[in-house]
């Protein structure tokens, strides 16, 4: 295979954009990472959207999109994989980019939730879930988290303290990021505090409900005379976990995370020690300490104590979602995965301006779907 | 690039399966498809579904089935093109052969659509069109092939009785495949007098609704010891269009299948006339009209006397649709791509009982979605 490289990356400001379609918003972010890589054309375009029908009355994105940026008969594939839709969508990019079936390929994401109202959001999220042995007994995703959540501090003692800590480092770092939804300052006390969606899990501990698009160009390598400095695409790994939750041998553990880092660090040759940041899917902040820890970053049942004891800071030993991660970034899901590898190559590049991380060198992505039923691990380095 | 093959299909009988849920459709084929190719594992799975969310209330196919199959963690992916998302499921897991990343990988289409009312399948299925531009406005899918219809009948004078010929046809053809949904002789007269659905189409001018799945397994050649004879991938390529029929310099016209055809040619070495038999979209009847013009298999304007004159009928000079087609065969809209491919592994092993194109050597599929918005063509040989 060939080796692979990101040359530019598009991302508009995500949050409730009732003014804009959602052909307009990815448009937008699609029109921008062309731009950025300098080219003049791509070869095929890939979209991760999670439920087009669902949330927009819309599938065949692939060609609407190809049509609307007016690059057909160019080939669109829309890729779903619910929450890792964006993650699955770059991986068949790299996939084409590297098998030499594709020169130039336009990978991105694309999600407009707010056009239907609160229960139908729900609805249409639950269907990430099995519907027939889950959601039909009444449970949507805070309740499957919140139960591991349950299951992880009971048996490792992880504190109320602990998951809130993961929202007031990625409030914090989202503060940094111009096009994050929510650039506010939150507290310990503001999380424990705030409104109860699924015990133990409060609102604060929940990423939101958000419109927004993320797009980025793949080419191969090596890239000659090209305008933004190329950000290798160093591993690609994809693995599935049971869809359901009470069909895994341990609902506090993420095995499709786990399998598919295994994969990653053994293709780019490193291991967890020598990444410089990560980005990771902390749709809730239970999620992110369940990551880290199938990541490598901590070991197992130690991923409450990261965030508290800044490890995962900007500045710390391995910055956790310096983007301001799902939680403040937003979490418009189709889109989160690209917008992962957007913040991955800003910082590879030296780009992430206020939130840079010092030195930065290997960068992962991690993008999940459901409660950990698939996903989907990058790594990135200097080309 | 590796060659890649067919190594093993598997489907079951189509129709309006009430007493199965989608993953019982879908694990039959897959299983099938498994034991007919002689593995005991796939690396990855693929898996083609239009409207997950909005026909079974269910999207993240990929993990749920790879779930199902007892296959987890291996990666498991869901590719939508509306009508065409079986043709481009088929197609990226061909990319993920050909590329090397994996070695045996399962594509596999999907869709149960009656388990909505009627109306709710309308609107799932419109969802292939323009929503904002062409739907608000009222029209659905056989406004839009009547719409393509009159003009062609307009412009190039094909007649009401040709458009009836390619039903009779392929009900006929139907009736030779014990898996079709249909399995009934229908005359000129009964379609022309059937109900009217968008004049001039009449409901025996149109595909039906239909739960089913399809699957065929992929692994590079060269094969050792393979259980089947292989079936070389010789072809693949998608295309696009404008989504919407108002944008179309030609409504007459299939830009999409047109440009992917002819690389798809181009690839495999072979012109129009080399073909065996084809498969294509029928979703109506000025469907397959449209498709073998843009094939080069008749010259433009010229697809109305084809089924007529008896050149695309079993014995004629190349018989298309030999399955029955979407009009017989049924057409769950994720799985008609993955059937599709399977009848032409079939007929090139010459395993089509009782509708074998004798002397089989190449055969092509083209798989649509909406009115042309996206096209994918495969050509097939034996290895």
């Amino acid at each position: 295979m060939r080796d692979v490289a990101v040359i530019g990356v598009g991302m508009n400001r995500w949050g409730e954009l009732w003014e804009k379609s959602h052909r307009r918003i990815w448009t937008e972010a699609a029109l921008e990472a062309i731009a950025d890589a300098g080219v003049d054309h791509v070869d095929a375009l890939y979209v991760g959207c999670m439920s087009g029908g669902l949330f927009m009355g819309q599938e065949h994105l692939g060609a609407l999109l190809a049509d609307q940026l007016g690059m057909g008969p160019i080939p669109g594939t829309r890729v779903e994989s619910a929450c890792a839709s964006g993650g699955l969508a770059f991986r068949q990019a790299y996939l084409a980019v590297a098998s030499g079936e594709h020169d130039i390929v336009l990978a991105s994401g694309l999600e407009k939730m707010t056009d239907v109202d609160g229960g139908a959001a729900t609805y249409a999220l639950s269907t990430a879930a099995d519907q027939e042995y889950e959601c039909y007994h009444g449970i949507t995703f805070p309740g499957l988290y919140a139960m591991m959540a349950r299951v992880h501090m009971h048996r490792y003692g992880t504190t109320r303290e602990q998951l809130a800590r993961v929202a007031v480092k990625n409030h914090a770092n989202g503060l940094l990021n111009p096009l994050a939804q929510f650039q506010s300052r939150i507290t310990v006390e503001d999380v424990v505090r705030s409104v109860l969606v699924a015990d133990p899990l409060r609102v604060l501990d929940c990423s939101p409900i958000t419109d927004g698009a993320a797009a980025v160009i793949l080419a191969a390598l090596p890239q000659k005379g090209s305008k933004r400095e190329p950000v290798k695409v160093a591993a690609s790994a994809a693995a599935t976990d049971t869809i359901a939750l009470h069909d895994r041998e341990d609902i506090a553990w993420l095995r499709s995370t786990d399998v598919a880092a295994a994969k990653a660090y053994a293709q780019a040759g490193i291991t967890p020690e020598d990444l410089s940041f990560c980005e990771v899917h902390d749709c809730f902040t239970i999620a992110e300490v369940m990551v880290i820890e199938a990541l490598g970053l901590t070991g197992r049942g130690k991923g409450g104590e990261a965030a508290a004891s800044g490890m995962t800071a900007l500045g710390g030993r391995v910055p956790v979602n310096p983007s301001g991660g799902l939680k403040s970034k937003g979490h418009p899901v189709g889109a989160t995965g690209i917008a992962q590898v957007r913040e991955a190559v800003l910082q590879l590049r030296g780009e992430s301006e206020g939130r840079q991380v010092e030195g930065a060198r290997w960068g992962l992505t991690q993008n999940m779907g459901g409660t950990g039923a698939s996903s989907v691990v990058h790594i990135f380095t200097r080309a």
